[in-house]
């Protein structure tokens, strides 16, 4: 196994992929390649002890930032980081990609360069929501806005795999976010996925609402790209607004600095729960090998945690879960839907 | 000002919808017409004293509740106390509904039986969201899925009017909810309704992201039904959540519930700043005269808040101002749209 993580991309680059990579070789033993410059990382790597069989180096002077037009630079910078590790992953030299840079540049690259697992019309993004009932994907978190039928049932295939595999889930509850429950409730596209995702071979819960993502009734949540972006950030801003609050008051004055200190315990625990870093990031699922998408943000946690993730995808060889119940759909019906 | 009060719909009916009516006559001095079973609504008013001028009775002795099809009821059931509010809206006998019942008979009721304002191709369910920066408007939050772009210029013209007079904003800010912010992210409906509303006769900012809701930066976020429908229950379905981990954090020991102590007023006044009771009703914009919905759950606080909310509206005759802006639209292009 061997996984290929781009150095260069994210708001902590170069040092925190490294980081996370000499964790990973000491404590996973998993062979990386970082890729990116080699200068730049033979002087980080320097700090650091590990087994130096484990990490090797892909020279890749180029970055593409979060202000390029993704599909323009992909195209256009032979030597970034995001495109040298695609096409790496495209050549057999390793088995998934990490980046943490441009969602966009690396979408595009796994799109495109990567390729698609035969069948799979659109790949989609899978974030992992820190619901009331613990961890649950969204898919498409917002990779593909104007969706068919046929990429949404294809998006909870996909879903239903990972959740298997990532998360011990023996029969993962598939639901269609909606604005209603009932089977009639949706907009065209909802309304005439339910019927074909009622059909599925994956154990499809109907129609969930809003208020059932935070809740976590559902361990697969499908939906198009628009409204997944949409759902995705209107919960991480209404986290960082309630957080907001929540100092606000405790800071307020000597009285409410000292009930801090009573709940402190309880505040860590909630806060770690709702923290994206203990889930890794997010997979752009059907691709013919993992591409995931590290928060750019990332600490050191954060990227080990997605390393791992990488890892356990592998091992648990996600993709090949999906190709098998990618076989029991009607192709004929869901591609002309 | 007559203000016609549905007061069978709802959890709490018929004693909370009264009780807020009979505080109103006291506290506000308008005229209120309770529409429900005579008999049991003198039962309930006979438990307090008002200026009794101000009260009168239209009987209804019928219920939609929310587990009827709503067109269906609204058509069948003549009786009904919300067919009977809208029929003497329509006739002139109040200017302002509000229901606590069935949304969707509400609607029914308010589209076909009130009717729309002149070049209104479709009325919207204006919902008031408490962000970071205080109360804002999220339209359409339900009533229409499968919009087109004419229908989303008008939700902005709708609520930029509604915010201009109910909060007094000078000029309020209307964004467009997406997946991105640059003018070209969004899918085909967002897409050509950005191009539409950079000439529309309000203050538009551009797209808003998901983040953007609950921090407030747009006063009003235009959307699709289907949009509003899951924001607002997601937003709505997180708070529940975590307002349930912070009662389970202060309550986990002794030392915990100390620690609350101190923190309490603080914690209180979060409470109520996020507190849906303190807002009023989700008016059904567009419509010849105000259709309210009241939260189904409203308590007398509630209730009262929306009867108040009814008053600013018809006070600073928000429609009105809705008709002027209609005409500065081309209205040839945005019907075509």
């Amino acid at each position: 196994m061997k996984i290929l993580i781009d150095v260069m991309g994210g708001d902590n680059a170069p040092q925190v992929p490294i980081e996370a990579a000499v964790k990973a070789a000491n404590e996973l033993g998993v062979n990386m390649v970082l890729v990116g410059d080699t200068d730049i990382i033979n002087k980080e790597l320097e700090k650091y002890s590990y087994p130096e069989d484990k990490i090797s180096i892909a020279h890749a002077p180029d970055v593409i930032s979060n202000h390029e037009e993704p599909a323009k630079a992909v195209r256009q910078k032979k030597t970034a980081s995001v495109v040298v590790a695609a096409n790496m992953l495209k050549n057999g030299e390793g088995d998934a990609m990490l980046s943490m840079g441009s969602t966009g540049a690396l979408l595009t690259a796994g799109l495109l360069i990567v390729g698609r697992i035969k069948g799979i019309l659109r790949p989609a993004l899978a974030t992992t929501l820190p619901t009331a009932q613990g961890p649950k994907l969204l898919v498409d978190a917002g990779a593909n806005t104007n969706c068919r039928p046929a990429n949404l049932v294809q998006f909870g295939i996909m879903g239903d795999a990972y959740m298997k595999k990532l998360h011990n889930i023996n029969n993962p509850k598939v639901g269609l976010i909606s604005n209603g429950e009932e089977e009639g409730k949706g907009d065209d596209l909802t309304k005439k996925s339910y019927g074909i995702m009622k059909d599925a071979p994956f154990n499809f819960i109907g129609n969930i609402e809003g208020r059932d993502i935070m809740e976590g009734n559902a361990d697969v949540m499908v939906c198009d790209g628009f409204i997944g972006n949409v759902v995705l950030k209107t919960v991480e801003g209404m986290g960082h607004v309630i957080s907001n609050r929540i100092k606000d008051i405790f800071k307020k004055s000597i009285i409410t600095k000292i009930g801090a200190v009573f709940v402190m315990g309880g505040l860590k625990e909630f806060k770690k729960s709702m923290d994206y870093r203990e889930y890794g990031g997010a997979p752009l699922l059907g691709c013919k090998k993992l591409v995931l998408k590290g928060h750019g943000s990332s600490d050191t946690k954060a990227a080990f945690a997605a390393i791992k993730q990488a890892k356990i995808f592998i091992d648990t060889d996600v993709n090949k879960e999906i190709e098998e119940n990618l076989k029991k759909i009607n192709t004929e019906e869901t591609e002309n839907a």
